[in-house]
């Protein structure tokens, strides 16, 4: 035991817990380091957001993965940086020691530097942002019913009006959710004309999804704007207050809840961790996933830039980090091996595609399925199916907890929403 | 319409909900006030608090009751008040005006006046309480395993100590529930040494469980002592530092955790609603469910005192709250039909016996069954599955929620806990 090599990994996302259970078979000590206790399944956050799911049926406890596996350890703490000179993680709860490390911290919300933006609007990336919001939207439903007085209308309509900032999957998957809620809002607060509600999407580029065909990007903004949506592309924000969103050409919309759904950074102590870092903050890797200039330092998934071979650094996405994980475990077991760096694997990403729902019963997916052997491009009914069938698969094998499919399919079949429970205090 | 009378009620308890709900059935016009935009199943709460179920499986939107019922209006508010004289109630959103006003607005643990255990115990009775507890408690297992250095042994037993005061229902389920929780705990946290971790239930009296015989008592006390737990009987708490926890006769408890299970009391703000409250700040009504002094103001359940034949007032329970419910919407129509306030009906209480679970496959029964017609006693696992059966029932018929059963029916196969999330930020 005493020439076991210490493996510590930040991170328990789906990389890190993905390259701590695959390590976990090997003769060395892990410690996986978190700031939270659970696991978050991150691409159904908005569901917790719009009161679909409760927050416990996506986020799992991280300890529950390795009940089996002695060699792991949990070490809950945030990280503050690594001191690559002395091979130590540095935290809030103090030093770690290791032989390797690996970074696997994930991403944050990128507002770009705007703090009037990033201080108003709700983020979509921690479960406590999407229990805030979630209590948010149904509070300001609560505080527009009581609004009933010609006087109050324009107060009214802002507690009414519901912005989200950003065409990619999260942003879509948002929009289709609330505008689902709300029809469930619809049975229920008798004194609420709902013609006074509105939904916009703002995008600033020229279309939404960038990961999909145009055909498919159209098919969306379509199916967004049957359902209700004000989706308005080349649109940019500049400033918000809590009151009024600022867009780029002057124009303002008076609404209390902006969803910033725009863009994703590293987590901000990648920075101090002795790598070079892009200007989201992500650490730059080589081919075989070691920091720049490491020999013993990996990254993966969301704060590590992996840009070889292709034209933009690969994707914020699940299967980018869980396939690095792989490739890292190789090359750590080859460096205790005796590997040097320069004798390790190279990374290759497999694309699987993309797929993103616009809410019960559509979706749009794309790329190649390696699964079903063939290129595949679907909208409609059909692609929500299988989003469905892969996320519920996905959980499953995570969590074995079926009671998420039990409830999506009671929520398929009656539109019902249970989780509508306003935690904070009442102001 | 213009003729339909007013009914507010204040709380959306279960007395409050079954009022509402049989009101909506006549022709007036109901108000249904509470501080919460949720039902709150009370008797499950303690399973919040261990994360056997997550906190949307027992709060239910209140307006999801009322979807087919246009003459119910919810009105997400604080009570602050009565003004009887203008027929108002007051509340932090402004006044409402009444013709009948119903007051079921629960209750709230009662510290007896101490205030240094106020300040740093968990109560048992809201929602928000209960998943602050669940984080602390999951909390405390994680700051133990990172004192393992025997200089921290002291710190590393305080943050093991869990201490629950009262053995009523609640702490008596809390115990067996806390248990429970923490045998998960053993198969995840690998470097914490077991025999370290203690429960402790204190209580004040010469047993626990009053509404139960005395063999039941004796059996109560006799399970948890199998199930590990310290139960101390005669043993009066004096204050709490949120360290050490002082006793009466001056022996000191190191804890990071008391739990308060000792006492209820009403809400602050029904002793300014124009009536006579008793110690506990419950209002006394008459035996028609009147407000002492008052030919309209009804109050029902937990914040009411109602002492007619009996020797202590209705003990605070869902089936007082919902049987006065009746009375009082029977006595409503009346008085709208132009009876006076001594024509009304009078409340007799029709005792539905007690139950209380004390873990996994172990509970005790006592009382009349009026649904099976004969009085029963039992303990032990058939009792466990009458609880079980009747707390299902109860949830289902409210909610229509199968996922709960499903839940409960796999939690107790393979005993593990899915809920245990901490949502407070990392200290």
């Amino acid at each position: 035991m005493a020439d076991q090599k210490h493996v510590v990994i930040v991170g328990a996302g789906f990389g890190g817990v993905h390259l701590a259970k695959e390590l976990a078979k090997e003769n060395v000590q892990i410690t996986l380091v978190d700031r939270h206790n659970y696991h978050l399944f991150q691409p159904l956050l908005y569901q917790v957001s719009t009161a679909v799911l409760s927050a416990s049926e996506i986020a799992y406890p991280t300890r529950a993965f390795f009940r089996n596996n002695n060699n792991v350890n949990f070490f809950m703490a945030k990280a503050t940086g690594v001191d690559q000179g002395r091979r130590v993680l540095l935290t809030d709860h103090g030093e770690i020691s290791y032989d390797y490390l690996v970074l696997a911290a994930g991403g944050t919300t990128n507002f770009f530097g705007n703090e009037s933006v990033a201080r108003n609007s709700y983020g979509m990336k921690t479960l406590q942002e999407a229990i805030a919001l979630r209590g948010h939207i149904v509070h300001e439903f609560e505080r527009a019913s009581k609004k009933t007085d010609p006087s109050h209308t324009e107060e009214r309509l802002r507690h009414l009006n519901f912005v989200i900032v950003g065409g990619g999957a999260t942003g879509i998957e948002m929009a289709g959710a609330i505008v689902e809620l709300i029809d469930v809002f619809k049975k229920e607060f008798h004194t609420i004309d709902f013609s006074e509600v509105h939904v916009t999407l703002l995008e600033a580029m020229g279309s939404v999804l960038p990961m999909v065909p145009p055909d498919l990007q159209q098919h969306t903004i379509d199916v967004l704007r049957k359902k209700g949506v004000d989706v308005r592309l080349n649109t940019a924000v500049t400033a918000y207050d809590g009151n009024d969103l600022v867009l780029k050409d002057g124009e303002i919309i008076p609404t209390k809840t902006v969803i910033w759904a725009a863009g994703v950074r590293a987590q901000d102590f990648i920075k101090d961790c002795g790598g070079e870092v892009d200007r989201a903050g992500r650490v730059i890797v080589e081919e075989n996933l070691l920091v720049k200039g490491s020999d013993c330092v990996f990254a993966i998934g969301d704060c590590a830039n992996f840009q070889h071979g292709t034209e933009r650094p690969l994707p914020t996405v699940a299967p980018v980090a869980t396939q690095e994980a792989m490739q890292v475990k190789t090359n750590i077991m080859a460096l205790i091996a005796g590997k040097t760096p320069d004798q390790l694997g190279k990374f290759v990403y497999h694309d699987l595609g993309a797929m993103a729902t616009i809410g019960r019963g559509e979706a749009v997916m794309n790329g190649p399925m390696p699964v079903l052997g063939f290129n595949i491009k679907a909208s409609g009914f059909f692609a929500w199916f299988a989003w469905m069938l892969v996320h519920l698969i996905r959980l499953a094998g995570r969590y074995a907890d079926f009671t998420v499919s039990v409830k999506w399919i009671w929520n398929f079949f009656f539109g019902t929403r249970l989780a509508r429970i306003i935690h904070s205090k009442l102001e």
